[in-house]
């Protein structure tokens, strides 16, 4: 079982979404439990307030540090580990998104892809899931006091663009996080093909088409009607791509 | 006005989001307007089906291109640009959002940093905001049949990590095209200060404090309270830091 705690001022923008789809079938086999904790609550003074103006000048408010530990010590647990929105933060990929999980990363090869195709694979199960504990911090207005980041253990940026709040960064993480965990994806080995990535972390998949096998003149390629799986594979890895820049 | 019109299967997912905080605000005052096209209504036959299996083999189930390109289609207007999140995407960048909002890239510079302690800048106001209109599809399920790529303008990779579906990162591209629309962030030199990217399209940012001065023996460094706005700026430069990998 993972445990993701959630401390936001916004837990009715991202409950909705963990209460759909695949994070609610995660939560229905038990894979994963979500819980929020209100900033808010932590909030100083009368106004409860979570913010003030920064240090040195400048535009904007700034998330204050008392709130953040306050809240983060109000659920730790022992061996929790805390995670963070910001665009300081180390890069987001597939490949932490797997250690987080505890899966290992699957290696990229026509072996590999040829046994999805004929579901020979399963990916290792883990019988013994251990428990986890991740308190995710959603940081929201448009900085945050620095000194929070002496008790984050995994400043994340999930990618290099700039979002009104940490929530959305959230969600991505644990997303890409509970897909992986054991009976919350359906196929087993299509976790496995999806999460191919190479040496630098880069995603590639190769293209894909369902029926019809024509749509307004658009064909589907002919080596996919061959039934020749060894032959398809070999095609698949030739069409591989990575991001278009 | 910009329209964003999500084509998705999960509504329910990503409205309150958008009925949040700066996606509200952003509602209120007239910059964005936000609506939704089921995609199951243009399933196929009597289970309204959108996804069937891949030509040639493999695990999972594949979005089919009909019921896309109808729904698309009973939305479409004049200049409309389809965007769709995809690994095999261009990366999402500030600059793209910059460029989707309509607005120029805001160089990094001392001068830049210096007059946003001072307030002295504003962002160029656009008085007479063009109508955009925005259709975002959100693939779902393990993949897409690539005919649909045959009808989108923009294909956008958020980043190096997979996720149950598009939901999510269509929230990230309208959030960060949104948030830059006139009128939406509070100050606006923090939109400007924020969206400081190298030639890379790298985000940039300096740590900042809030009160107290001390929290647990952790102190705001002395130069942010001295008032010397041109020595802060100068500091604050050699702060600036990227991400961590």
């Amino acid at each position: 079982m993972s445990r993701f705690t959630f401390i936001t001022l916004f837990r009715e923008a991202i409950e909705p979404y963990l209460n759909t789809s695949m994070m609610l079938k995660a939560q229905k086999i038990g894979a994963a439990e979500f819980d929020f904790v209100d900033l808010r609550e932590f909030g100083i003074g009368k106004h409860k307030s979570v913010d003030d103006t920064p240090y040195g000048g400048g535009d904007g408010m700034l998330l204050r540090c008392e709130p953040v530990f306050s809240a983060v010590e109000s659920v730790l647990t022992e061996g929790a580990k805390v995670i963070m929105p910001t665009p300081a933060g180390e890069k987001w990929t597939q490949k932490r998104a797997q250690a987080l999980a505890g899966i290992s990363h699957t290696e990229i090869s026509a072996k590999n892809l040829r046994e999805s195709i004929t579901k020979e694979s399963e990916l290792e199960k883990k019988p013994n899931e251990p428990n986890r504990h991740f308190i995710i911090i959603c940081p929201h207005y448009e900085g945050y006091d620095e000194r929070i980041m002496s008790m984050v253990n995994y400043p994340i940026s999930v990618g290099n663009y700039v979002l009104t709040g940490g929530e959305i960064p959230a969600l991505i993480i644990v997303d890409s996080i509970v897909r992986l965990l054991p009976g919350v994806l359906g196929g087993d080995s299509s976790a496995a093909i999806e999460s191919f990535s190479d040496e630098k972390g880069e995603m590639i998949e190769f293209p894909q088409w369902t029926k019809p096998a024509e749509f307004r003149g658009m064909k589907v390629p002919e080596i996919l009607l061959s039934g020749n799986h060894e032959k398809i594979a070999r095609w698949r890895m030739e069409q591989m791509r990575k991001n278009m820049d």
